[in-house]
């Protein structure tokens, strides 16, 4: 096989979930079928490794100094969604219809890995809480055992500085069926039971 | 979401396989974790798309105009084995010990599609043959209506330049069970039989 291509094979494993084989294919199909496709990836991809950093104001993934949502008039500047990454950023925002402003950690408390309150922006957050137009802080890391304590960390900041923090809630999921929950998730839906109509 | 971001995302979808979600994911991964190895994909890639085009001799891809397999004097110069695209080629060499050369038809003969004998390269091919060097044909086209018609034709060509044409074995894959394998092929096997000890 020609030097290139077997370079093309191997760069193309450092796509999630892509092993040699998949990696083969695709460099065939791109080859045989999508020049042009190819190319395209190739340049906006240079591009986007080389020119996306974070906003300034929520760490977020942007090109600008301030990213869209942290520059828009039309969002809700009295509430404030943390989420420890980009990925969980863009679910919310898909999956919802949450119009208010967000703050990213791009992490969650882990002393062991080297990542406090200083590597998290919690100082950023800090201020951010103190201008003062933020009175609910929507903190949506993930439930493990990581991110509740990195959700009890910001609760404290959120109530020192007054401002109200709720939490995503937990449960069975919609349209999940009972038996396929797991057993601890199970448990605290049942222990939160709601009043019916 | 920003417009670099979202224009990486659309222009992973031209890879086999991945939709808008694992487009996403690939795209933050990148971005959160392998930044330095998205480059190194970036400048691959468009290399490989401006520079890998095809042997003058075989049709296989190549980015220097004879291949390495066309080029290696270990290789044995009296078979060529025929395939339909670059993905067999590669197939049959990581799977077989073949020491042959090979032929690439880019396609097979699909008259709907435009493709005849001159987009199969086929007056190349049977110059090669003209050569007087190859004396077996090995016939790797696939087992499709289209395939099979091209193998028939391929057949004619070595025969006229007396040139010994063979075809791959068809039958039941080596531990595959036979409750799953097609009727046809089970058919076939039957019919092809072997004497065993
Ligand atoms: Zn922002
Ligand atoms: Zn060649």
């Amino acid at each position: 096989m020609s030097k290139l291509l077997t370079d093309l094979i191997e760069a193309l494993r450092c796509l999630p979930g892509v092993g040699g084989k998949s990696a083969q294919r695709m460099a065939f199909h791109l080859l045989e079928r999508e020049r042009e496709r190819g190319l395209r990836l190739a340049q906006v991809l240079e591009q986007a490794m080389q020119r996306i950093g974070n906003c300034t104001r929520c760490r977020n993934f942007s090109e600008e100094p301030v990213c869209p949502i942290c520059a828009s008039s039309s969002r809700d500047r009295q509430v404030l969604c943390v989420v420890e990454s980009p990925t969980e950023l863009a679910a919310i925002e898909q999956a919802t219809g949450y119009r208010g402003q967000y703050f990213v950690l791009l992490g969650r408390l882990s002393p062991l890995d080297g990542l406090g309150p200083e590597e998290l922006g919690l100082d950023l957050l800090t201020e951010r809480l103190a201008e003062g137009e933020i009175e609910e802080m929507v903190i949506a890391t993930n439930p493990t055992v990581e991110g509740e304590a990195t959700a009890h960390y910001l609760a404290q900041l959120a109530r020192a500085a007054k401002v109200k923090p709720t939490r995503l809630a937990h449960g069975v999921p919609l349209g999940g069926e009972l038996e396929y929950v797991d057993r601890s998730t199970l448990a605290h839906a049942f222990g939160s039971r709601q009043p019916l109509g």
